[in-house]
Parts: C-alpha cells; sequence; structure tokens
C-alpha cells in the first residue's frame, strides 16, 4: 500500500474547501488562516480498535465517531471547529473499508462545514487519531477552572446511554424493543458533539467539560481545576426512554453517574447568569438540565436522592479491553 | 493506567512554557495565538512500531524522531515551529519506557523552543502520532508546487545515510570503523529537521519538500505538482564519508537516489536568486549541494553521470516490515 494513493484515492477527493485553508492535502503540512482576534483551539484523540470499538466495527461510524469526540472537545471549550488532520493506522488497504471510511469522514465534514487539511496513513494495527482545530476569541474560552461555589451544574441530553449501548452490544443487558436498541446504539456509535451549546455558552457559563469518561469522572475535573466542591442530585439525573424502559432506577443512576463516551457538556452557570441560559440555548434545540450545584469544599462530591445523601460506588468508564 | 495519570506524571511537568499558549494541557483542548500576519502551518506524522523502528528501539530515540520528522515538514514550507500535540499508544504504563520517551520529547521541545500542548495516551500497539503547528507568512510559505523550469535543484547535508543506517542495523553489510557506525545510526534514529535552513529559503526558494521517501520520490512530487521535469547529475548527490567509505560508487548512489528518512530539504531556485543563496544560509551552517536542475518535460526524470545519461533501478524507502 502506498500512503500516497490511499490519500489521493480517499481522502483528498472528498475534502470539502474553506476560504481558509491555503493549502491542504498534497504538501508538506496545511497553510490555513485563523481570524484576527480569535484564538486558535487544537485537541488531539486517538480510537484504538480493540479499546475504544471493536475491531468489526463499522468504518462509518468509526470515523464519524473519531471526529466527532475531537469536536466535542472543542465544542467544551466554546470553540468553533474549522480544520482536522487524520493519522490512520491500518493493517492492509482493504478498499472497501477505506471507502467506507473516507465516506463517514466526509458526511461528517461537510455536515459541521470542516476540512480535512492533512493527514498521514501507516500500515499498522487499526487506530485513528484526529486533531481537530478551531477558533475562539480568547477572553470567552470555556476553561475547567474558572467554576465558582455556587454555580448551578448542567448537563445537555441525557447521560448513560452510550455505556447502556456497550453492555447492549456485549450481550450483557437485553432491551425492550428495537427502537431502545437502535437509539442506544446510534448514542455509542455516533456521538453528537455539542457545538452549538458549547458557543453558545461563550458569554454564560463559567466552565465547561464534556462528559467523555462518566460525569463524576468528568466533573472531577472541574471540581479539582477550580478548587470546587459539588452537590449532584442523582433523582435529577435526565435519562432516556431507552433507558428507563431497559434498566431499573439504581442501574440507570449507575449508568448515568460512571459510563463514558455519551459526548455531553456539563457546564456551570453562576445565579446571575442563570436567567440568560434559556435565551442562550432556545436555539440549539439541545435539552439541558440542572442536577445540582457547586460548594467551596475542594474535591467533594456529595450525591443526594430526594435531597438525602446517598452513596453510589461509581465504576467509571469501562473500555472495550 | 490511568490516561491523566500518565499525562501529569511524563507529560505535563516536562511542558516548556511560550507565551503564545494560554491553555496547553489539562484542558479539554489548547489555547493558543498565532501571530498576526502569518499562516498556521499544521501537519501530522506517525510512527508506528515494527514499520517506521523497530519494537526494541530506544524511546527517547523514538519520541525525538516522531517529533523531528514532524519538524521536517515545516521547514519544508519555511515555517517556524510553535506547538505539538501527542497521540501516542502503548501496550502498557512501563515507567521506565514512559520516562525514557518523555525525556526525548522534553529535550526536543526544549531545543527548538516549542511547547507540548496537548495530547492523549491509549493503551494500544505501540505507535506515536505527533501533530506539530507553526507560522509562516503566507505569501513566503515554501511550496511543492511553485518549481520552474531552469530552476537549479539542491539538497541539504548528505543523502542515504539513513538507508545506509537501517541496512547496517539490519545486519546487512558492515561499516568499516566504530565512528561511521555510530555516524549513520545517529543519522537514522536523530534525524535533525533543517528548521533554520526552511525560513532562510523563504524569499529564496521557489519550491521545497523534506526528502522522507527518498531523493527520486519526493523530487518526483515537485515535478508533479510543478508540470516539470528534471536532470539529476548523480556524480553530484552529497555523500558522506561514512557512505563513501562502507560502500562502492554505484551502491552510494542507490542509497543517495532512493534510500529514505534522511529529512535533508530538497529545493528549486530560480538563476535570478542564485546569488541570494548563499547569502541567505550561510549562518545555517548546513551544507548544500547543487544536484542538478529543472526542465520543462512534465514528470520526466533524466539521471546523469558525467554528464551522460544513466539508468537506475530505484527501489524507493523500505519500512522495516
Amino acid at each position: 500500500m502506498q500512503e500516497f494513493s490511499v490519500i489521493d484515492t480517499y481522502f483528498k477527493q472528498y475534502a470539502s474547501q474553506r476560504k481558509d485553508v491555503l493549502a491542504g492535502i498534497g504538501d508538506d503540512a496545511a497553510l490555513s488562516i485563523v481570524p484576527a482576534g480569535q484564538a486558535l483551539v487544537t485537541t488531539t484523540d486517538t480510537l484504538v480498535s480493540g479499546i475504544h470499538f471493536l475491531a468489526d466495527a463499522d468504518p462509518h461510524a468509526i470515523a464519524q465517531k473519531a471526529v466527532a469526540v475531537n469536536l466535542s472537545d472543542l465544542a467544551a471549550m466554546g470553540a468553533e471547529p474549522a480544520w482536522i488532520s487524520l493519522s490512520l493506522s491500518v493493517p492492509e488497504a482493504d478498499e472497501q473499508w477505506l471507502a467506507a471510511f473516507a465516506r463517514g469522514l466526509q458526511e461528517i465534514t461537510h455536515y459541521y462545514s470542516i476540512q480535512l487539511i492533512g493527514g498521514d496513513t501507516v500500515k499498522g494495527p487499526l487506530s485513528v487519531t484526529i486533531t481537530a482545530q478551531g477558533f475562539v476569541p480568547p477572553e470567552q474560552a470555556l476553561l475547567r477552572s474558572k467554576a465558582k461555589p455556587g454555580d448551578f451544574v448542567y448537563v445537555t441530553g441525557t447521560l448513560g446511554d452510550a455505556g447502556l449501548g456497550l453492555d447492549f452490544l456485549r450481550g450483557n443487558l437485553s432491551v425492550p424493543d428495537e427502537d431502545n436498541a437502535s437509539y442506544i446504539l446510534r448514542r455509542l456509535h455516533y456521538p453528537t458533539p455539542r457545538l452549538l451549546v458549547g458557543s453558545s455558552l461563550r458569554r454564560v457559563a463559567n466552565a465547561c467539560i464534556d462528559i467523555s469518561d462518566g460525569l463524576v469522572a468528568d466533573l472531577a475535573h472541574i471540581l479539582k481545576a477550580s478548587n470546587c466542591g459539588a452537590t449532584i442530585h442523582v433523582d435529577k439525573l435526565p435519562l432516556s426512554r431507552a433507558m428507563r424502559e431497559s434498566v431499573d432506577a439504581e442501574q440507570a443512576a449507575q449508568y448515568a453517574l460512571g459510563a463514558g463516551d455519551d459526548y455531553e457538556l456539563l457546564f456551570t452557570v453562576n445565579e446571575e447568569q442563570k436567567g440568560k441560559l434559556e435565551t442562550a440555548l432556545t436555539n440549539t434545540n439541545v435539552v439541558y438540565t440542572c442536577i445540582g450545584q457547586l460548594t467551596g469544599i475542594t474535591n467533594k462530591l456529595e450525591l443526594r436522592q430526594q435531597n438525602n445523601p446517598v452513596k453510589y460506588a461509581v465504576t467509571g468508564y469501562q473500555h472495550f479491553s
């Protein structure tokens, strides 16, 4: 397999064109222009076969998820996405696989108006690394470190669905109907980066993170970076119909607290800004839920049910392996 | 192995600090500032164990080479390097290995005053992906496509040394003394990105590429992108003492024409700019050699020896596998 023919055949032809890209695929490096007054936002994430997806996973979904998880990191900074680079390691030049992967990549780059500006294709064990770049006005970037005691804690969407989907895929549980099954598998394989929510939160939220490792684990990052604690109401965690119909309330809470791969946003908003939230997020059509409040007790997370302290052994996100 | 502890323990503490980085490792994404009037230059390269390096290779060298090959791509654009992101896939959390890798990374980022701004550590087969970012004034970027018939063709340094080193490492040849052996292994394991040459060529060279796949293969990229041909004088190819003392003239030419991994720059300069070249490159302390001239016959490469046409079966770059 020649690296060049793979890039030419499958990726170069699909690359959508942005005006801010002066040179994309086909030179030693890409040349692009960051708009005046904006900071560059850069993130890298790798998905490895057998760890982040099963070896026989649909290449269309692998491509889309590899891009989506990176866009989710940009969303968590309040950034607007612009360009991605791809490093693809494949054991062999399987034309059908590559064509489906390229199609997945093309669809998601087209959907978000981003451009694939470069990459490297190597022979090796199957894995996908995406580097995503975007912009945000530097003073409006959403950091993990700017949360304050008293802030209300919000999450978008529903929690735990991807983890439920993973256990369903593994044969560890059954779900009552086809619709629920297809919903949770879609949540697992095709996560939605909350880009519009992220950029809409720019002047509203104090801190933001995307939930990739699970609510408790990712909230802990904000608590640590901001020297805060939190009280989270387990009975307020937003659950999907599929979740409610597939497992009991205790299991649902476990998924919502501990499962990763949901790529919903977790953000904090102070009392003053709370009123702005509805206006800011109306056009995003994304559900959001207040699940608790920050405290001044650094790194202390208190879980409550009907406002009484409650204990959960949160296992955290488990990869495939 | 927890991704976070690996990043915290080995990489975050080593990260040098640049003033243009507003947020580095530790948030969802990095925030940095591209200077006004400069284009962003981005490149990604992956090194896979067993393909680009042997499984038991020195992690210090792996880290340095992974960064160097990316900086070489920036050099070939005439860019100044600024930031790198790392995606590291390792089968296990081997502390000694990670510490040596981190030390190699720290040394090269320190040497080039660049900052590690983010990354992802995953469990998987050993491979390293680096994304490097830098700047160049957009109108001064060195592209593959701007070469013109009549341009003189130059290369930096000496050619074929890394390929010679690889064959020595494989036990396919012997070299006459220890010095030569250590020189060619160093050329293989610790390539030098020609950053100063690249930026010095900004207003001098018409086109530039780095030699990663071999002189003939990489020259072909310029010929294709610029619709040119070339006449290359095989007897003018710059050879190291180690090359001259280890193999005969015909073998040396094979290495110089076909072997990859040298990361020297190949560039073209027109008659008018030729005079500026010496001034431009004096401070770089890098040897450069005129090896031929471009023609108007698209994609036609003619090799000459003592100015007579000569044929070589150039095999091109062979990876470890």
